[in-house]
């Protein structure tokens, strides 16, 4: 007989919480113990997240329940710690964390928390038997898959990069960046060379073998679309085509969410799904690859509750099997 | 035990078919028996469909097994007579059509096959006896939802609509008034006063009781957005907004895809969901009634699973839990 | 020898001053002689209107020089009262203000101020008499232009309109409502037969002759795009298309800006052009009018510089012979 | 006394033939003697160009008058060399092509005539005196505009871009990939490292003292907008930011279209003009440059008339001064 998993969100009023509730509603194995809010306390989340009226009579709560097995924390960067520093935690209560507080190797220890870069791709088992996971961030989600199968092979320095991220990635809050007469038809750049997924990114691949005499070359840009990011990455190789694809498909092989095209690949493909879609090219001694992903879902709660499913034993792409948007 | 039900979609490469599968593939009780489709026959659906890749190794097929459960007629209006004349479908086959052939009271009848009008919450038990289904047009829904409560006390002469459809509505045959360049940024008018949905709405309203000594007013308009339908209906009434709430809540009241809300709606919460939302707002002696619906499934492919599902004695909301886009 | 008329812009740091910054900063008959704008003072123009880097030197001021020929004032609802009052304005300075303040003819007199409606195309002759100006607003604009040549046989009762309008119409200030990720791709309706330019329409169609014994019907939605609008007008009318065509060609035959399509017309025809487009269809005894304008050009500041031109004694278009977006 | 120059537009009812229609509409010193098109003559031109309904009674011809001053070329690659054999062109009459036929040193001479590259930021001088202009690619404006101050600094094979395109980039023709559904809120790579545009980009920084020991590795991406280019460049650098500002705003003092932002820049600034505009960034050894051009302005119609402005010995910004659309 299957039991249900109590959980609870922290932080489910903003984007990445709601996207979480849109699948933990569904998920066959989850009971949402609590969304917490303290700003929408008391409201139903379909104040909020309108698109969910209809569908729960959950209400926002400004109180936390430790005692569930796990708790999702869709805070802000810098938030979670101070959140865990305050909170007394259970032993038995797993934690996934979507802001890059506990990302990094240095910063994976925390009041006695060891927490595991969530990436399936690169370390299922050791998130199997996580009790504490550090969710990847979106950009650093779509490079690292573009680049894990050819980690031993490269030097970063020689890696040039450019992404375009949906505005939802700016979360929220209204800003001049994210005003619709600004934002619609508009493209520009912000964070060149210098974005923090950077460093997240260069820790997975050098540890997959990569070489990093210098950085990698990473240019994002804005985009004006809500949900969704590509990204196109050059590398040198002496890899044919064949060999690359090869390389590819056998490193994929058992990810149920990472595909490799054969034909070309665009950004909408994988909207509203958790998937990430590869294409590769050739063209001389360089290979191409472009990736994309839906930045709400494998770029953030999609993959946080298939790392849920990881640690609890549940098949990986359960309650994720979502229907696509294609338009 | 479930038996597993074998469907097959004629039609199956164009959106309506393509958005038939995103449902069917994931639907618990189905199995996809074929996708007929003669121009891409022998190809991966996801050739067509690009958002299936890594989903399904279903191929399009050029032959139909008329012995399945259920055929789904994804075809174009007027396409579906021909085929239903040209196949020997056996008695127990249930039919879904989700061309306009067979919606008319007048047309419904063919080859000995009665079909009903696939509305549930206009007639749900009609529905569940029924062995061919004539699926509803989209704008159609929309509207007959703004106003079946109301049926019994407007007369549609005095009955002001003006709808939006995304460019999916115009279907996947390239042309002028779906061209991006010309799209992008754009409104306008088409059919005014003359859309072919005016009769399906009209039968079904003035069979609730609605007077019709002339037609009711309806300005569809082309949108800049690829999914979803918003209409605003007019209408004088001698209600008050309390009253008209009441009216409008407890005729939904057990429909699980139909909600009246409290606060303003808008188009995007229903995309990628079956819903339908409704908003009431009064002024003098006028109602004003707003619907939203997702374009291909409330207003195509998820009616039809919503049909389906009733025809079969399933749960009306069977492998229709869709995770809604939000954004 | 052509002199140079200097104009002040108060409120010019806003999406209606700017506007009028691109179309001036080009008049061959207008001299800049401030920008003035309380929370950009000391900044260049180009700081906070982007596109108008590399076109200007000008600075934002924090002082008006009301001894200027002619003062835009693009200030907010309600503002333009208030800083007329504190002005001490010389009897030679011409006004035009954007605001609704002065439209209706119950507040058009104001200081021994008398301001004229300024809708070209409903009273020219007063408007070149005029030394205050109230310019009409965006959608009464559409909508005069729409209905002005039926006034003396329509009941605005038996009239019902729905209109669209982009993003830059709800103001620079960030808001829900405005927020990318909600507004793209999205619609909504707002002031549902309430929207305060009901009034100024009032006013000019009765003056014209139209029986008002009850209100015209007017549903406004949000669009999801940044510029235009786009009306349609359902009246009842003995007229046949033909009768309609000729009345319309005619009253239009001498305005420059606002034409009568024989063909179906779309709202991007007239982005970035003072143009107004329109186009009828006759259905029944019901004529049905489609209203295309810029929002912010015919709809706001181009208007407002085709009445400075018309004040001015210079020709009707000069300064406005605007290059088409088209795309 | 000013006299007017004939010119006429072989190829006008296509995207680049409409922009310069748009154009030179409003340019004091010229008169359209033709607008040729096979598939439309006889036809008004806004019954193509829709926007320009209201402006001109043009209609398109089938006959050409090789005797203007001027013949504008808009016609697809591998068109105009057809063209021109057939046609017999009087000496005296001056040729501006918008095809790639005659952009490189290789296949600039042609039956007696010697096209000069039109990029007036590279030789204006040389444009001057010419009688025979080969107008630049919309990508290659973008990237050699980013990269021209820096020609003699750099070794190609260093230099790594990313760009996107609007829609109209692909043209009026009906396909799949500027199909509204597929292309609304979707981004996907084209002509990886392949773009035919790299050709004259290197032709044009070699002669300017780039070293070439491989090739620039340039990513063109499909943009879900019909208007514009956005460009970043990566090149290695031992400049100072400073050093290179002064470098680029020194390089382009004397060019009244492209101009080099302190501020961050973004695509729609640009947008409805003919301006370039450039923002450098830098980290560590390595220079960031972004560009931004209207692509049917600066990339295309916009430049082809400041070509024509150089060689008549006009102002160079004549009837190029065009309002921003800015949103």
């Amino acid at each position: 007989m299957s039991t249900t998993t109590n959980i609870g969100i922290i932080g489910a009023a903003g984007y990445t919480g709601g996207e979480l509730l849109r699948i933990l509603l569904r998920h066959p194995r989850v009971h949402i113990a609590f969304a917490h809010s303290r700003s929408s306390a008391g409201q139903p989340v379909y104040s909020i997240h309108e698109d969910l009226l209809g569908e729960t009579s959950l209400h926002f709560s400004d109180t936390i329940d430790t005692g569930v097995d796990v708790i999702f924390l869709c805070t802000g960067h810098g938030e979670s710690k101070k959140i865990l520093a305050d909170l007394n935690i259970p032993a038995h209560t797993r934690i996934i964390d979507l802001s890059q507080d506990f990302r990094l190797q240095a910063q994976a220890a925390f009041n006695g928390k060891n927490f595991v870069y969530g990436l399936p791709e690169f370390q299922k088992a050791a998130i199997q038997q996580a009790q504490y996971i550090a969710n990847p961030g979106c950009f650093a989600t779509a490079i690292q898959l573009a680049l894990l199968p050819l980690a031993g092979q490269i030097a970063l320095q020689n890696v040039h990069l450019t992404g375009i991220t949906g505005a939802t990635g700016a979360g929220q809050k209204l800003q001049s960046t994210s005003h619709f007469p600004w934002r619609s038809n508009n493209i520009s750049a912000y964070k060149s060379l210098a974005h923090q997924h950077i460093a997240e990114i260069t820790e997975t691949l050098t540890s997959g073998g990569a070489k990093a005499e210098g950085e990698l070359h990473f240019i994002p840009w804005r985009g004006d679309f809500a949900r969704g990011i590509f990204v196109t990455a050059v590398v040198n190789t002496s890899l044919t085509l064949a060999e690359a694809m090869a390389l590819y498909q056998s490193f994929y092989a058992e990810h149920p969410f990472t595909h490799v095209s054969e034909g070309t690949i665009s950004m909408k493909q994988v909207a509203n799904t958790n998937k990430c879609l590869l294409q590769l090219e050739q063209e001389g001694n360089h290979l191409v690859i472009h990736a994309a992903i839906d930045n709400l879902l494998k770029g953030a709660s999609g993959q946080a509750v298939q790392n849920l499913n990881l640690m609890m034993g549940w098949p990986e792409d359960l309650g994720l099997q979502l229907k696509p948007l294609a338009f």
